[in-house]
This record gives structure tokens, C-alpha cells and sequence, in this order.
């Protein structure tokens, strides 16, 4: 399994896990944000191969200057890639690993709260492709990620915000007290070192429940927790030129889904109006939505690659904090009464 | 585990599989020299996507364009792609589909006899990049691999005797019966009712060994017999624009490796004339090799991807047909000695 690491000393950490791995050579990953991160870890003779940032670099043509990096400087199949960034770097980079000689071991060392609970570890890598999100990529974990809360000091608000909406996610589907405690920390005015124990149990559900399904057959999908409504809330604002971050939209698109929870499956509401609290506290900056706008979600909702079965618009729901119910779906009048209930509790 | 299926009905063959699939959608992939084999099977509403035959082609351009396709003709993870052709196609579809929203299921369909045996069964997958074999790839097996030798009827005597090579390989890294039934068989004049159950415990061979130890750590690199040296003089060959096929390549690079057995594992002389007189028979198409040419052979045989370890050269031993000796190594003086015996035994 997979070794996972908290601490804030990485460069030793880091260090440790190669004379482990015994690798031949060494890469480092990383972008333009992550560069100098990447020179202060990197061990003596290691590359360091720079990429742009961004979602819309995480493309072919990237992912083909990391192969062609790889191949032209020596690397084997015993060579280690060390993927330094959020999970931008950690996606392309996985993936490129995962396939350089079919196949070569890579640790993730994520430097955002966002990659640190949601791309760095669970094996999904990839690339978007033809403005697709991660529409090429394949499953494989990185042999160790390293998980610290000392770069976090100088992300935007932003990036913590959104890392946050994936930590109560996870919370939400695996057990009810770590929602409860994350619901009582201060994402506003986050304390790091009061964060670090919360992110430890937050990534191990992640890693329990990918490990239960690696292939996302079944439970796994319970990660999907408030991304169908997310996502169309996020290419929505995409569309009308008012970009939100992903994570900001996660967290509307969980309120949204948690008051489908609601109709379709007893989620008591008292936990909608404590949950919407939140929202309206710490993410209450996405831009304001009309019954005019229904017809583009459900557009978008339809259009989610987990919707497998035509006409069909498939959710992870919740009985409560905790407890899931996945493979479940809804009509659009179900979702059209969410919406409008939605826009009554974020107060717009 | 995968599905083997030895049949000359191809049509209800592949018909039934994909019925057990149920797949939403299903491409077929071909080139133009497997098209017409493509319309023939190919269900109704299925895609054909066309590419370029060749190993020239094998690269990230075609895989894009099949990508492409996939993502343009709303493909999704519910669809499965059959790869119509030799390795060439099996690997460049293999690739495709196993990285296609991080892998979508595919069936191999094998044209040729060096992909029954080599390519179709094994799940490694790739394509050439930056003029490397197999340069980027991943370890997939397909669902289900219909192998026929109905197909071979039209093939070229060469592409029948390169795939040959690669039986007799199975047989001597696996059991003695086997490759005497090889041995007796007369692959110039080539019977193929009878070649089909010879097919049937050969690919088996393959299969087995692959189970065993799917990512190449171990066991499977008795795959590799005759391929480091062979590899050599298909380069060598290449360089001086005199091109012979892999799997003559690799019938040679055998009988040298042979040569080694014998002087460091035990291996009977009476094999090597036996073997060498196969070779004067049914690949004595090869280019002359001087002495002069060893340190051209030399380098490119320290070039193999499978050398971990600089300044050794890796081989697979036999100590009989049967039984292999993996991660053995040579000195470069030894290797010479090989080469002049094996220049006496061909006759050259």
C-alpha cells in the first residue's frame, strides 16, 4: 500500500523515501509556482523539469516535454519522478510516469491543500484533452506522497477554501465526527498546525475508501460527493466569463446535493441550514443564479462523464452525515425544487 | 482473468463476447491493411476508426487521432474498442483505450501470427516515441483476445516465419514436448489446420507466464529470450539499410543465445546444430556478419531497455529447452565467442 507521510520536515522525509526507493535517477516535477520549492527539496543530481501551471496546461503537449525529458536524459525503469505541485503537476506528472516505459514508481509531494486532500493521493493521473477534463489519463498511485502543512502559508485564501470543501466532503461520506470537527475549524482564519491532525484522518478516508475501490466501481463513487451539481455550477460561471474555483464550487454543488439528500433520502435539515451557515461564511462569492439558469445546469448535469446511462442523472446522496447512499439518481423537477430550496438558503 | 478464444467463426466469436459486454458503444480499430477484415466483423452501429499500418506509425499522432475519435463520437467508460490487426494496431488500440477516461475495455482481434503470439495476449501496451520502441505505454490486458489462423492465409511467408520465431521461444522457456512439436513442424511450407492447436498451447505458454507475473519483474523476462542479441542484429541491420523483420532478427539473436546457454548454463550441443539447421532451412535470409562488426553489436546490446544496470549485459539462459535461468549476464569477451560459433553454425 501506498506510504502516506505528514510532516512539515520534507526535505528529509523526502530524502528517506529515495535511499528507500534506490532509484538510478531522479526527476522533479514541478511548475512555474512550485520551481523553487522543487531546487530547495531536490537531491543532489536530480533534474528538475519545469512545466507551466494551470488546468490549461495540463495537456499533450506538456505531458509530451516530460516524456521527451525522460527519455532524452537517461531514465530507466528504475528512475523515480518526484511530482512537487498541486494537482495539476501531480495529475500530469503521475500519468506521465505511469506510462513512460509502461510504467516507472513516482512520489507525489503536494504543495496546495486541495492536492494534498484530493489529487495526490487515490491513483487517478491524467491530462484534459480536446479542453475535456482528464479525459486521458489512468489509474496509478504514486508508491509515497508527502502530505505538509508548511506550504500552505502562502496559497490564496482561495486555494485553502476550496481544499476545505474536499476535506467535508470527505467527512460528510465516511463518519459523522469528523464532519463535526471540521465544521467547527476556521477555514477564514485558518491555524496550519491546528489543520495538519484534521487533514491526517481527512486523507486517510480517502485512502480507505480508494483502496476498497480502486477502479471506482462502487464505492468510490461516494467521492463524487456534490460534483455533479459543482461541476455545473463551475462551468456555468466558466461559460458566463465569472470563473469560481473548483472547490468553491464543490461546496454549493454539496448543498445542492445534500438538499436532494434531503428529499429523496431523510438527511435531516437541520444539517442544510448549519451547512448553508457555512457557505454563507466562508464561501459566499460565486456569482448569483435565477430559475433562468435551470435549463444550462441540467444541460451540464446530463452531460457529466459519470452519467453512464442516458437521460439518467446519476448522484451520490446522503441519509445523514456519514452515511451514503451511491448510484442513486433524480429527475429534473427534483432538481429544479433543489435549486430553487438551494437559492433560498445561500440567501441570493 | 482474460479470455482466450481459439475459433476460425470470428464473427459469431466477437459477436457473442460483445454481447456479454454490453457496451453502450464499440469501435473497431484497423488499418489499412486489416479494413476490409474490420467491415467484415464489425456490428452493426459500430465505429471503424482507419489508421496507418506500419511500425513508422505506431506513434503519438495516431494514437492522438484515435483519442480523438473516442472523445469526439461520444465514446464513454461504458464502450469498448476491438483491435483489428497485428501488433502494431493491438498495441497503438491497447494504449488507447486503456488510457480513454483513464480505460475503457477492449478486445484484441489477431490478423497476423507474430501478434497471436507475441502482441495480442500479455497486455503490454504502447506506442514508439521519439524513434524508441514502446517508448510510452502501460501494462492492460484486454478482455479478450480471438485468435484464428484464418487470417494467415494472405500474410507474407516472412510475417509467418517471424511469428513462428516467437513460438519456438514459448516452447524453449517452457516445456521440451512443445518445442519438439515445433521442430517437426514446416513453417515454409505451412500447414495451418494444422498450425492452429501448435497456436492454441503455444499462446497458453504466453499466457501463463504472464499471470505469473504481469509487470515484467520476474519470471517474464524469459519473454525475453533471443530478443537482447536479436534486437542487436535488427538494428545493426537497420543501420546499414539492409532491414530484416523482428522475428527473423529474433530467430537468430536465439541460436546466439543459445551459444551462451551452452557455455554458461549447460546447454546441450546436439540442441545448437539442431536448432542452427531450422535456421539454414527457414531464415538463412539474414546479412552477413564479420568480426568487424562486434563492437557495433556490442554497443547496441548494451543499449537494451531491459539493462538496469550500466555496463552489463542481461540475458535469459537456458539449461535445456524448458528451463530458463533469468537476470543472467555476459562479458563482452564471451559475447564475442558466441558470435563466432554462432557465424560457424549458419554457414557464413
Amino acid at each position: 500500500m501506498q506510504q502516506l507521510i505528514f510532516t512539515n520536515e520534507v526535505k528529509p522525509a523526502l530524502e528517506g523515501l529515495i535511499a528507500e526507493l534506490n532509484p538510478d535517477r531522479v526527476a522533479l516535477l514541478c511548475d512555474t509556482n512550485t520551481r523553487r520549492i522543487a531546487e530547495e527539496l531536490a537531491p543532489v543530481r536530480a533534474d528538475i523539469i519545469e512545466i507551466l501551471p494551470g488546468d490549461e496546461n495540463k495537456n499533450l503537449t506538456q505531458l509530451s516535454r516530460v516524456w521527451e525529458h525522460l527519455s532524452t536524459h537517461g531514465f530507466t525503469r528504475r528512475s523515480v519522478m518526484v511530482n512537487v505541485g498541486g494537482g495539476m503537476v501531480t495529475d500530469l506528472g503521475g500519468f506521465a510516469a505511469a506510462t513512460f516505459k509502461r510504467g516507472i514508481r513516482f512520489i507525489n509531494v503536494a504543495t496546495t491543500l486541495l492536492g494534498a486532500v484530493d489529487a495526490a493521493v487515490g491513483g487517478k493521473t491524467g491530462i484534459n484533452f480536446l479542453d475535456l477534463k482528464n479525459e486521458i489519463g489512468a489509474f496509478q498511485e504514486a508508491v509515497a506522497v508527502i502530505i505538509s502543512t508548511r506550504f500552505f502559508a502562502t496559497l490564496p485564501p482561495t486555494e485553502l477554501r476550496s481544499g476545505f470543501a474536499e476535506m467535508l466532503k470527505h467527512g460528510l461520506i465516511s463518519r459523522e465526527e469528523i464532519y463535526r470537527r471540521l465544521l467547527e475549524f476556521d477555514i477564514v482564519n485558518a491555524d496550519l498546525e491546528e489543520l495538519l491532525p484534521l487533514l491526517e484522518e481527512n486523507v486517510n478516508v480517502k485512502r480507505e475508501v480508494v483502496a476498497q475501490d480502486p477502479r471506482e466501481q462502487g464505492l468510490r463513487k461516494a467521492l463524487n460527493l456534490g460534483h455533479t451539481a459543482g461541476h455545473a455550477l463551475e462551468s456555468l460561471a466558466l461559460e458566463r466569463n465569472h470563473p469560481i474555483p473548483h472547490g468553491v464550487a464543490v461546496a454549493h454543488g454539496m448543498l445542492v446535493e445534500m438538499i436532494l439528500s434531503h428529499m429523496q433520502a431523510g438527511f435531516p435539515s437541520a444539517e442544510l441550514y448549519r451547512y448553508a451557515e457555512l457557505l454563507n461564511r466562508a464561501y459566499n462569492d460565486v456569482p448569483t443564479i435565477t430559475c433562468s439558469d435551470y435549463p444550462a445546469l441540467l444541460r451540464l448535469m446530463a452531460h457529466d462523464k459519470k452519467n453512464t446511462i442516458p437521460g439518467q442523472i446519476n448522484f451520490t446522496l446522503l441519509e445523514a452525515p456519514g452515511t451514503v447512499k451511491i448510484d442513486q439518481t433524480a429527475t429534473e423537477s427534483s432538481i429544479q425544487t433543489a435549486l430553487d430550496l438551494y437559492r433560498d438558503l445561500i440567501q441570493v
